[in-house]
């Protein structure tokens, strides 16, 4: 055994030596043949990759032969963030988040599990079955910085994390550090599938080879996934005869669809395609469908269940699936499930899964505040779901749940200083309980890659194309540096103090004069905004759409975009019980809260209700605190407390009926994503409200 | 291996034969010395039994010589309880309950596992790791419903199982079905204790046992369990250098007290205190301590958390411990977790246990209604707590949570008919979710013998001798016929229609003209109460407290009690988050609740609120429907909806602060133990309210 895998060792080393010499080569569209030497030891030809446009050009997807998109991804690298919100956060990842999480990796035995196979180390195996992923998706974070321009010393970290994976890799292309060894003859077995993880990490893989490949053009980690796509799960996975599949963590389907935009393999979507179809393969019981969203018919789903993370994943690989095939039963599920989310299931955060108990969506309008999973991977994958749903129709609805989910659920979900992560994002928290919200590792770690590689992503969800223009998703100090489908070059800068106020100025300067529509998002959360061109105001401006601006552009043509940036407050429908009698606040794209460490002192969150008069919103008093928390906008506003705290009453008094809020408070709101940055202290979005 | 069970099995034969002899013998205090063959072949003798008063006169518990317990048990048998609220529920439970889950039990192979252990049955071992406890708590039923009257047919059964249980016993004492063949390595290890319930089964057994005994007399099952403690569990476990104990599911310690109050034998009484001790034993992660609720000191406990019914059984084996020791860190830390669990973490309806997530208390004020755990277990843990605690103190807080228990989380753990189960009991309920609250058959099925056991002896709850007199803790129609300490003849019968009406005619009756005191308990919930002696009011009626009625009582003096019996309006501490803008119903020690299938046609439950006026409660209508739900209370109300149903609206409205429930509707209220007895329908204790 160790000899045989030592040998397939030695033959990768040659063939990935060969691969690298070919991935060094910066051609637009790399078509490459060159033999290798497989599993049985017969001479395999080289996947030619048939990928248009080329490597460089490739957004966070490739939608550009996609039959059923309608918006085109932009490259990542087309799209300069300058300092400002995003900027801010983005400079954390690359400078702190990504190069320590890189250390806390290797620390935790991530790598090592892969040296240990080549006789490098001597550590056991460490981490759970899911643990490779955990290094895919880090390099999956560079891949996306290094879209954005060079990082030296990042990248070379990435490529010796990426030669040391290859080189684990067996002669049929298996590549897993768990099931080896005395695990080996579980590999696949079906339920190691369903609990093993194995597909899950192969996705991770792939999409991290893809944005590794997209930034540099080196395909040794790409032509790896492609080995194990194309080497052992296709010839031996898939509809009888051959073995049967089950996605135990919904993952896969994406990632063999990006595959497949790359290599226009159509084998790689059917499979993809063969999966999502879940037809009876092995026996499982139900409430294992439910809880993996996958072993059924996807098309068969009803509502959002189980965990929720692979819930919203499966929804991502559906859409992917729905834009190659137009498979109009999976858009008509992927349409009941989104409105089955966001009427009943998300949090005002975007936030998704209610239960800690199996991480996993809750019953419609089950949206507890203190026991809120949230999970950051989960917010993530609703964005990730929600781009793909709006690459699909250019409806504004998708970029609204995106914007909700990116500013407050998905951003909560790093600490400021980039080096604590949330796993739960709860609306609600009492310190008293002892949980540590923010914490620098975890051993499921999932959740503080996914954030890193989704910052490191950002450019590439500012804008999209369409045949007719382009799209204007995200408002942030930026330039777009691209052009239009039709190859015209376009530049656009956007000048703002997003989301802190609502003015963006645009610069629209093609490379020469020509007619295409910009779309410009107006977020749903809006009351009233203005837009001009070149100072003339635009009618028909609606919220929740997209405003197209249908003209012929020429260099330096000013767009400007005015959106009324006044704290809201928001209530839930009646059926949320957890929100009776409570409010939330929030002001543009952002939800706020309040911790207790901000109001006065001896109050105590769970005592005040929030005062509010006729024109609710209206009393907010704001104030720009660029020395705290990274620089916030305050909301303050009068609260009404008891003259004693009620909090030593008993547990069932008698009601009255009476206001015993007679006390008047300040109280004092911090953006959402900024909680848990200071000491441990109570927290909550949802606020008591009385009518003053 | 097969061959010495075979013979040990016959050995046995022989014993519990002998042991049959002596135990039909109704000798008050039975003493009784026999030969019988012990493990290693030895000749051993017969544990004597040195329990006063004899088993005929032995309560729930047996505190005659308990050092540190103010208030003694009356028997089971002394108090009969007529036709009226409890009569009714006793008569399924003896008619329909218990008949029935004796059939499930044996259908369900909780039999077979004893029978094939000795060559009668070839099923396979069936149930989870504690079934064994299902049979012993469905014994423990029989027992007590055998001590208030003889029913062959059910003593028949018990008789029965008894000598399929005892037959399986090992020479060495041990007793258990899921620890043979393949698992009998297993026994007792480490890693067993804290999860193979070996112990617990056991404490079971020896409730079992005592129950049955203190019905029959007869030992046979009682010497099974004293084999076990004396024979396999002392020797061989306890302080270095035996090995170790660890209690992975508390009920033991409570066990082994109540055996050494029938034995006497304080080995057993340092047993369950070495275990309660829970110094350092083995190593386990905090977690797990926590969960167990056992595994470090419990005098070092500071708040209830982990598994709720693992916490109050611990709690009531530390109580009996204190009441045996008067080991005054037991106290101290028993009050400490009763004044955590009473004013943070106990429902409105006496139920424990927050979270479904390992069916545990939650943080101080995490009292969700939909999400409810509230075990029925857990209620009937916390009764048979705060008995104890009564017993230890006298104090009426204790009465209290009792009533609040049993008549409403302990009562709806049982449908009307008898024969299905809550293992859930929450406090809201959405049939949407697709959850079957009720179900005649779980295969974790501790709740419904568990039910069932408690319903059997609720007659030894409704008295307590002490001193200088007796304690009347609970109220319906019935007859005591005991005596006072001093051995004077007593007799009191309660006539009433409590708990729907607030007056209770009772008549106290001794042998002869005797000065004693009459301890009345007043409710807590009472507002106004008033208490005549032969038609003299009596002053000093204080709620919440037992009325001491001190004099020289002749055959046939009259107490009547009369309590004001009116809806009460109740609020939630302000930290109750779920409760916020809630309210719930009371009347007596009833917790109501709003039924959906009650309501108009068309109310929605989350639509509406409660209207209340500047005296709440006062606008309450009642009407008794004897026809419905085994003849219920109903209470009308006049509450407000809105003109369409808002459950259609978007998830997160703006919120206008206007009124809009401008719709007048009709509520319906019902008492919560009888609710899910109809259709599935949405339920809710706590609703919205809304002044008028």
């Amino acid at each position: 055994m160790n000899q045989k895998r030592e040998m397939s060792r030695r033959q990768f080393v040659t063939s990935a030596a060969a691969v690298a010499a070919i991935s060094s080569f910066p051609a637009r569209d790399a078509i490459a043949v060159i033999a290798r030497e497989g599993a049985a030891g017969a001479t395999q030809t080289e996947v030619a990759l048939t990928d248009k446009p080329g490597w460089r050009d490739q957004g966070v997807e490739n939608l550009a032969k996609s039959p059923h998109a309608k918006l085109r991804n932009i490259p990542v690298r087309a799209v300069t963030i300058d300092s400002g919100f995003w900027g801010a956060r983005r400079e954390i990842n690359v400078n702190a988040s990504i190069p320590t999480m890189h250390d806390l990796l290797e620390a935790n035995g991530r790598m090592t599990n892969f040296l240990r196979l080549v006789g490098k180390s001597d550590a056991a195996q460490r981490g759970p079955v899911y643990s490779d992923s955990d290094v895919y998706k880090w390099t999956e974070a560079v891949g996306f910085v290094l879209q954005s321009g060079d990082r030296p010393k990042l990248r070379a970290s990435a490529e010796k994390m990426i030669n040391e994976v290859v080189a684990v890799q067996e002669p049929n292309g298996y590549l897993n550090t768990y099931y080896v060894d005395d695990r080996k003859s579980q590999r696949m077995l079906p339920q190691t599938q369903t609990t093993g993880h194995e597909l899950y990490n192969i996705g991770h893989m792939l999409q991290g080879a893809i944005a590794y490949y997209r930034a540099t053009g080196d395909r040794k980690l790409l032509d790896a996934g492609i080995r194990f796509v194309d080497g052992f799960l296709i010839p031996n996975y898939g509809p009888a005869p051959k073995k049967p599949i089950v996605s135990g963590h919904p993952e896969i389907e994406m990632a063999l669809i990006e595959l497949y935009r790359i290599t226009g393999d159509k084998r790689q979507l059917e499979l993809a395609g063969y999966i999502l179809r879940g037809d009876k393969r092995i026996d499982l019981p139900e409430r294992r469908t439910i809880y993996m969203f996958s072993g059924t018919p996807f098309t068969e789903r009803t509502k959002l269940e189980g965990h929720a993370v692979r819930a919203v994943y499966a929804c991502c690989g559906a859409t992917d699936y729905y834009m190659e095939t137009g498979d109009d039963s999976y858009w008509a599920t992927l349409n009941k499930l989104w409105t089955d989310m966001t009427t009943t299931k998300m949090y005002v955060t975007g936030g998704v899964g209610s239960r800690a108990d199996g991480e996993a969506f809750g019953d419609a309008y089950e949206l507890p505040n203190f026991r809120a999973y949230g999970e950051s991977c989960a917010a993530i994958g609703n964005m990730m779901w929600n781009w793909r749903m709006l690459a699909a129709t250019g409806d504004a609805k998708f970029a609204d749940v995106i914007e909700r989910a990116l500013y407050n659920g998905i951003n909560s979900g790093m600490s400021l200083d980039g080096v604590m992560y949330c796993y739960r994002n709860p609306l609600a928290f009492d310190p008293s309980g002892g949980d540590k919200i923010r914490n620098p590792w975890y051993d499921t770690t999932c959740c503080p890659p996914n954030l890193e590689r989704t910052f490191g992503s950002l450019p590439g969800y500012f804008y999209s194309t369409s045949d007719d223009g382009i799209y204007v998703h995200l408002y942030d100090n930026s330039e777009l540096d691209w052009h239009l489908e039709n190859g015209t070059g376009l530049k656009v800068a956007q000048k703002t103090n997003y989301p802190w106020d609502g003015s963006v100025e645009m610069t629209v300067t093609p490379s020469q004069p020509t007619d295409f529509a910009v779309y410009l998002r107006i977020p749903g959360w809006v009351d009233s905004a203005q837009v001009t061109v070149n100072g003339t105001a635009l009618s028909g401006v609606k919220p929740g759409a997209y405003l197209p601006i249908r003209r012929r552009w020429s260099a330096g043509d000013r767009v400007h975009l005015q959106v009324e940036m006044v704290p809201q407050v928001l209530e839930a429908n009646p059926r949320v019980a957890d929100d009776t009698g409570r409010v939330a606040v929030q002001r543009g794209p952002l939800v706020y809260c309040l911790e207790e460490v901000d109001q006065s002192n001896g109050v105590t969150l769970s005592d005040v209700a929030l005062e509010l008069g006729k024109r609710p919103g209206s009393e907010f008093q704001t104030e720009m605190k660029s020395d705290l928390l990274g620089g916030v906008l305050l909301l303050h506003h009068t609260g009404a407390s008891y003259e004693r705290s009620a909090s030593a009453n008993v547990l069932y008094p008698r009601y009255t009926g009476a206001n015993e809020r007679t006390k008047r408070v300040p109280l004092t709101f911090i953006p959402y994503y900024a909680w848990a940055n200071r000491q441990a202290t109570a927290m909550q979005v949802w606020t008591q409200v009385v009518k003053s």
